[in-house]
């Protein structure tokens, strides 16, 4: 499957960049295909796998902000695999064959 | 924390609301407090508990439906209990009292 | 359709509840049908109706904080009226009748 | 603003991949700064620009599928312009100047 996740700190002011990328550090250092983008954070994995990178980046957030927001959309399709890449590539080449 | 949670089975049909009352019964069962509006199961709980009840009711669609979308947005708050109630209490108690 | 949305205002606090609270009283000034839970407000109209009060929401709490989140979710189903109540009465009926 | 946004046809079969390179198709089309990842497309502008894309995208889903679900999160921050490109920035610099 592949979650997009996005956290947002609430409380701790407007500027929550330091925060991101520390959470993107740890999405990075979990060794699971990911991709971070301007709103969310993609990464690929079974549930579990997934859940706890997600777990650890809200708890690491909740050492700094006493509320935090978490928004997650996932698509699950068993037995799928290096849909992070094939999805996007998918859409160009339907794109560029017209 | 609060979760709320959508489930989108794809790929078996426009409509959807058996596999939609198998998911509420599935939450109503976790005893956890629990209430379902017209777009999303709200949920209450620390993280753990919830994420279960959330991936019980994913692996159920998902022996139906060969792809499921799923969106959660988490209000994650530390040391607040009955937050179900009392976030909408707030809102009222406001609005009437203008 | 139903759009289900929430409006997080960013840099002013971690106690956002009195915009809510109007964001509220926006909504139900607009007169389309409407609830009010704890993660969401859940709102019922065509596109243009429901995308005029969202955004006026948003203009709403935009004066007071420099940063606004919003998440909406929209079930779009041309030629479906009352959904709001009947989405849940179909999963209560459904839930019953085992 | 930054939009990001996510159409999902209800009701037409498990690959939804031709309906979503169009509305890829129409947002580019649109000349408003935009990006596809696996998850969502980002596109930048105003909200009055920014919807009335994702509305020209929901109206050619919807002549296709009887039920369209759209997820939108959106970062409303006026005055900053060129965050597409500046948020995804910020993050690596944070992160390469460890």
């Amino acid at each position: 499957m592949i979650a997009a996740f996005s956290i947002t700190p609430i409380g701790v002011g407007e500027s929550v960049s330091e925060l991101v990328a520390e959470c993107v550090g740890i999405v990075r250092a979990s060794g699971l295909p990911n991709e971070t983008n301007a709103m969310f954070t993609n990464i690929e994995g079974d549930w579990d796998e997934v859940m706890r990178v997600i777990k650890q980046c809200v708890d690491h957030v909740a050492m700094a902000a006493p509320r935090v927001s978490v928004v997650v959309k996932i698509d699950h399709r068993p037995g799928v695999r290096g849909a992070l890449r094939s999805k996007v590539e998918s859409v160009e080449q339907r794109l560029s064959s017209r």
